[in-house]
Order: C-alpha cells, then structure tokens, then sequence
C-alpha cells in the first residue's frame, strides 16, 4: 500500500482515483500470464456486488501496471492502439475488488464497483437487451437488482 | 422449438443433448456479430444460478450453429485446431439457457447449467482460487453458493 497523503483536489474522477491508489496491492508476478502475439490478455469485467457481466477488454503488462497503481481498470484499446483508463471521460470509473487469471492463464477476470454505467450506449452492461437466442423468458437467479 | 419426437437411447450426455436438441431457438441472424482473422469470437461463460464465471472459450460459426442445434455449448479450439462440445468427454454439459452478445458485437456471453465442473483441474470454475491482486478478504455478495 502507497501512502499518497492527502488527496490532490482536482474532477472527481481524478480523486477517486488518487484516493484509490494502491488499493490493489503490490504488482503481481506474470510469469503465469500469457499474452498473446500482441502482447495482450482479454479481461472479464464482472460487477461485484450484483454478478452481472459488463464487458470484456483487453490489458497489455502497462494497463496491468496501471490498474494495480490507480485501483481502476486501465486497458488497452486494439482499435485506437492506445491505453485507455476506463471511465476517465465519463466518470464511470471502474474500482477493483479483485483480479482473477484462469486455468491456462490466458483469460483474466476483473471484479469491479462500477460506477454508473459499463456501456458507451448508457447501458449499465454491454450485454443488456441483445440476445442471439430467445430470451430465457425469467431472471438468472443470482441477479438480485431492480430491473432498470 | 423444434419437435424431435421421442429421445433416441444413448450414453447420458448424448441423450441430454437430443433432449435439448431445439432448446436454444432457430439459428439467428450473426450479421451483427464481428469474428476475428480467423473467424473466432470470445465467448464468456457464465452460470445461470450463481452468476459465476466459468471460463472464456471462442467460438465459429459453425461452432455456433451446433450450440443451437443441441442447446448446448461447442468451441473451437484454437489449440488442436477442431469444435469441441464441451463435456463429451467428461459429462460436464452446458446446457445454454440464453445467449447474448456485446455493443460492439465482438464478444459473446452465455449463460449457462453447468453439470459436475467447468474446469478441467476439476474446480467449478476456471477461475478459483487464482488471484494476481490480494483476495478481497469476502465473497462477491452476488454469490450465494456455500463454500466448495
């Protein structure tokens, strides 16, 4: 944990995510991490409190670096070739709980506090109302939220 | 809902699979849907009454013309280069109740039974008990499973 002292004054984004700093815990070994040919891993991002997925992205070894300095998901966008802090122009930041790899250690999985909504469409995840499939006609039973 | 008449006899998973053969609706329309160079698109698997996240996979089309045709989940494995049905070999089934798709189209999510585990190591998910930040110290409040 980085004692950052008091926090600089600044939009709330930029607080939230100096008085988050550090939150995730020193950076990881990632030796068990495997990137593919472009140097990327997809992340899952699934909402902590509910269970919903809300998106998937993608991290370089910098995003990582960043998500585990600033304790909000930071990923690497393959079609703008650039990092990106999810929420930064938004304010719908993206506060990490946990971060989890899977079995063969190419896929992680991010649970997250989000704040507002997941989706650029105002969507609070990126899979709500389209279905390739009929819909199921009832609720997962683990989702417990309000419909919205 | 395709009516296929009495099940044929068969092992337990072949007989699941012509049972649900139907069950996930006509094949739809995947013009929306964005596949990469090699004609994949992630698939995130989630569990219907937990909400846990199981494992990332990928899918083809025809990987996916199979999932609708026997309601239950086909990869292609980018490995060993062929589909898979996920749990021929081991009786572990997902049996899909609903599939969706992301804003963007590139990315699917499936919501799924899970019968037995979805890892290959034997654990429920891919995704348990490795963690690259500290363990939150508290179970996701979405998660009402007892402790496995």
């Amino acid at each position: 944990m980085i004692d950052v002292g008091p926090s600089a004054a600044g939009p709330a984004g930029a607080a939230r995510s100096e008085d988050d700093r550090g939150t995730l815990g020193p950076f990881p070994d990632l030796s068990g991490i495997k990137f593919d040919s472009q140097g990327l891993v997809p992340c899952i991002v699934q909402e902590w409190s509910t269970g919903e997925v809300l998106m998937l992205a993608y991290m370089s070894e910098e995003s990582l670096r960043r998500t585990f300095e600033t304790g909000t998901t930071w990923f690497y966008s393959r079609s703008r070739a650039e990092l990106w802090n999810k929420g930064v122009t938004s304010g719908h930041f993206q506060r990490v709980r946990e971060l989890r790899y899977d079995c063969d250690g190419d896929t992680l999985l991010a649970l997250v506090e989000q704040t507002g909504a997941a989706c650029h469409t105002g969507d609070f995840t990126c899979f709500d109302g389209r279905w390739l499939s009929p819909p199921a006609g009832e609720r997962p039973p683990f989702l417990s939220r309000p419909e919205r």
